[in-house]
């Protein structure tokens, strides 16, 4: 039975949603494909569980290929196996929490490590049950700060999570690779390009880890790439530490006033014409000290205040920061922790005064100090000397102030060199579309997933975790797939094989496009069938236009003379042919 | 591609689940298709999710037939039109709220009319879109306050829930008959029997609505059928309502002493000695008046003490007070509530005194009267005289009190006449498994879903609402279709077509094991495929018993002879076979 768009429950909106900051969103909104209940979350229309149903499916084959078994979790969970991992507290905001009529703690599941570790360790025992490979595919909720871009990143989403369970290292690494490799064929099958960048873990723990990142403007992480090959995501790139400078020879640092310094430049000058550096090279930007009082947030409710010290031309990226210092949520320290460290004279703060260190565990302050790597020993700085409108010239690092705390603080330009050598990188946006990471041991240690080993002992299984954004994969291709008139979809998830589209009001054309139906659903194609009798052609083909089936059947006056026209969505080319042979040309 | 068992996850337990109240619970957990993760709240395993999916693939093509499309709504969503159709605070302790990280009010979603109103509001708006039938097959929430039986009653649930949308009552009836048709044609091929009753509309609203009830002991409604085919929920049962009877020569009540009446028939025997009734029919425990002082609590806080009279025989249900009186909930009244009514002697209530009426419109206490339908004008009744030790004999309804509030707030007996006139009610247990609910204009109303008619005038939509719950159905279908040994599933529903157990460790078994595999394959079956190498014929034959598919071929010894045994798990017959003949039998 071919859908009859006289009687689809759809309506194409002339508008665009006011909401909208995306193509993707625009035009699945527009098309009728889904609509908004709330900030990030949406209902789906039938012609978007269409599509979603589409993009399931290719994922669930690439599951089974890699040997995985498909389950399924409740979204609504109790708060205790994410209290033992920790995960209750460092979510933070960050997820919706409740409580039943009996006052106990539940929470929607942003994922599911806990429960599949425990549901493994119900069932299983025997390192002979592993390698073990389970997922789900499963409607997520995450609350928040600020959900957008529609589909892209909203507060409710469906998320395909598997996870592996090996009692080796050499098991969770074969494991690991079988999951990537089923991620590449997935997106290879989607059409859609992919970076595998090295990633940072987050609130997951675990070591190794991928982010997939299909680069786009729209993208809302920024990845850096080599020419030889480097990628990662901005929070995991490493800085290339330069060799240390042999210091023994460097003179005592000095302290100068320096009045009419408003600016990095106006004080690099300065510095130049009072005290140049006994090498002869002029001192750069990149030769100031930047020091940065910032607030470590705990999970706990600790607060913490730190200092890190960045080269001069660079910034401090927070992103990068609360990597290195997660759970913890960083800020900028506020006036009232200022307050609290009268010996940091904001405007002009270092880690040395004449007196001594200031910053670090033999500072005065007691305030933890790290600096960017490549802040190495025997590096020369400029920086401030903890008193209103004075500067300290030529401070060693590694001698006048500590290096051992070093911290991947300073932002990634463009042109950085990639750590392992390959060169200098670019940055390009990305969003993210899959995940995997190598958990390890973690979960399994705090939830007490044991099995025995060949030797009859019991070890701790090691774990990892793959996650690929259902909801978000549809929005990325529709990012991709589209014109100014509509979404063009990919054979393989477009909602429907063929539009066929009767033109006119003659009953032959009807009668046509009844035969050109029933000649395709018999060769398996699935039909959407512009049967509408009181709409024109015009509203006809900017429906289809919008709606985005790749392939097109116009059915018109050709139609008495035997004649249909195709129409390739994509190219935009027509062509004439007879009808007899639509179905054998789409088969 | 078979299911092999040395590879799949799952594991059977020997042992059952403690907390398992009912045959469907015990043998879903032990056999491995679900596993609890909270009080009613359970995560699908391999073989669960494979039945769910085949009962879902049953009901969305009776739904396609029946005309309906396919959306899907989010478990998640704002108070708002909750809060406007009155819901929010109907469902009480009902349903689980939630605030997001901006302290917007959200809930989890127990069933959608608000939302699928709304959506029509945004697409449609003209009487040539209707009528239309959309649903979803969803997971929804309730805050149980005893979850029990497993999957029978669950506080997350799988459940399809439809609605009909019409601009006219004819249309409405049109469509209700509609979705109560493909009802049928569902639970028949389930196998499932079932009564279709009269149903209480509950929390929902709305006028016509009736249950498709499964018989079986494990239910937790009871309905009552007539052999003259009446039937209905026993909350929507109505009483038979007796004649009125003469009383304009009836003497005036007296009130009595009656100081040895523990018991209902004392009172009885001291009123047939002291004051025999004119007729000279005996008093019989049908003729006292209980007078139950109850509390209606409402959704806004409000409490208001209210008495209800039944004849003496009866007891109050209370569940079918909360019929009469929803949305507010009921109680038993306490010690507080009797202290702010003095006139009320606890054992001796009455709606009268010799002073005047106690109860009622023009009583003194000014608390809401209501009569069970029995008490007709002109009865004569033994009641409470509100004095210690004293009742008063010989009071007459429509006279000595007021009668002009009835309510059905006696208990359902086995017996009982059927209203229409059909004769006695037999009194059944049953579980629901589809509601079906005529709305009306209620939610469009408030909502403000309208649509221009014929002649261009702006008219309210009326709706239905239909629900069926696909994973308490699943569950229906384990209870009533299993054994000692485990469960036998239906073919509708079996996870697998085929269970191929391989026997013994001779390498011909698993060489012709896998030829008969291959070979059922070809033709299309499922298979699941026992190819164990170190598990005995036993354990094998234990595990496909407790798992329940209903076809099974046992190859073992014979198969050196190209023999194997076809076992059918329901009869338990054994025949044996020619291997290349195993396809053809199956197909």
């Amino acid at each position: 039975m071919p859908t009859r768009l006289s009687n689809y429950f759809l309506r194409t909106l002339r508008e665009d949603p006011s909401d909208a900051e995306v193509t993707s969103h625009r035009l699945l909104v527009r098309a009728g494909y889904i609509r908004r209940q709330a900030p990030g979350i949406f209902a789906w229309l039938p012609l978007g569980l269409r599509v979603k149903a589409k993009v399931e499916k290719i994922i669930r084959e690439e599951m089974a290929a890699a040997g995985a078994h498909e389950v399924h979790f409740p979204a609504l969970l109790p708060r205790e196996p994410y209290e033992t991992t920790g995960r209750w507290d460092e979510y933070g905001d960050g997820i919706f929490r409740l409580k039943d009529r009996k006052g106990s703690d539940m929470l929607l599941a942003p994922t599911h490590e806990e429960v599949f570790t425990l549901l493994v360790k119900d069932l299983y025992s025997s390192y002979k049950d592993l390698p073990l490979a389970i997922y789900q595919i499963q409607d997520k909720y995450r609350d928040e700060a600020r959900s957008r871009g529609g589909l892209l990143r909203g507060r409710e989403f469906t998320m395909k999570d598997a996870y592996s369970f090996d009692h080796t290292d050499a098991g969770l690494d074969a494991s690991y690779q079988n999951q990537r490799d089923a991620y590449e064929r997935i997106f290879t099958r989607f059409g859609l390009e992919y970076a595998i960048v090295k990633a940072d873990a987050g609130a997951m723990g675990g070591s190794k880890s991928e982010e997939f990142l299909h680069p786009t403007a729209v993208g809302e992480d920024t990845f850096v790439r080599s020419a030889g090959g480097y990628a990662a995501n901005v929070e995991a790139f490493t800085t290339l530490v330069p060799a240390e400078i042999d210091f023994t020879a460097a003179a005592a640092p000095v302290v100068y006033d320096t009045p009419d310094t408003p600016t990095i430049q106006t004080l690099v000058d300065a510095a130049n014409a009072a005290h140049p550096r006994a090498s002869g090279v002029a001192w750069t930007a990149a030769d100031t000290l930047k020091n940065v009082v910032l607030a470590l947030m705990f999970p706990d409710g600790t607060r913490e205040i730190i200092a890190i010290a960045v080269p001069g031309d660079r910034d401090v990226d927070l992103k990068r920061v609360e990597v290195a210092f997660g759970p913890a949520e960083v800020e900028a320290a506020n006036e009232t922790d200022f307050l609290r460290y009268p010996a940091l004279v904001k405007g002009y703060i270092g880690p040395w005064t004449a007196e001594g260190a200031v910053l670090g565990d033999k500072g005065t302050t007691g305030i933890r100090f790290f600096v960017d790597p490549r802040v190495v020993a025997g590096t020369e700085w400029i920086t401030g000397a903890n008193e209103n409108g004075r500067h300290v010239f030529g401070l060693i690092a590694g001698r006048d102030f500590a290096i051992d705390q070093t911290v991947e603080a300073s932002d990634v330009r463009a042109g950085d060199p990639a750590p392992d050598g390959s060169g200098p990188v670019e940055l390009i946006r990305g969003m993210e579309i899959g995940h995997v990471f190598q958990l390890g041991r973690k979960y399994a240690e705090l939830l007490g997933l044991k099995v025995l080993d060949e030797n009859g002992k019991l070890v701790t299984v090691t774990m990892g975790s793959y996650g690929i954004g259902v909801t978000r994969i549809l929005a990325v291709i529709a990012e991709l797939n589209n014109d100014a008139k509509g979404l063009i979809w990919p054979e393989s998830v477009t909602p429907f094989d063929v539009h066929v589209i009767a033109t006119g009001r003659d009953e032959v054309v009807f009668e046509a496009s009844e035969t050109v139906v029933a000649a395709l659903e018999a060769t398996g194609r699935e039909v959407l069938y512009d049967d509408r009798r009181k709409v024109s052609p015009g509203i006809k083909f900017g429906d289809a236009e919008l709606i985005g089936v790749p392939k097109i059947v116009i059915v018109g006056r050709g139609a008495a003379d035997g004649i249909v026209e195709l129409w390739d969505r994509r190219s935009g080319e027509r062509e004439q042919i007879a009808i007899e042979e639509v179905a054998a040309h789409f088969s």
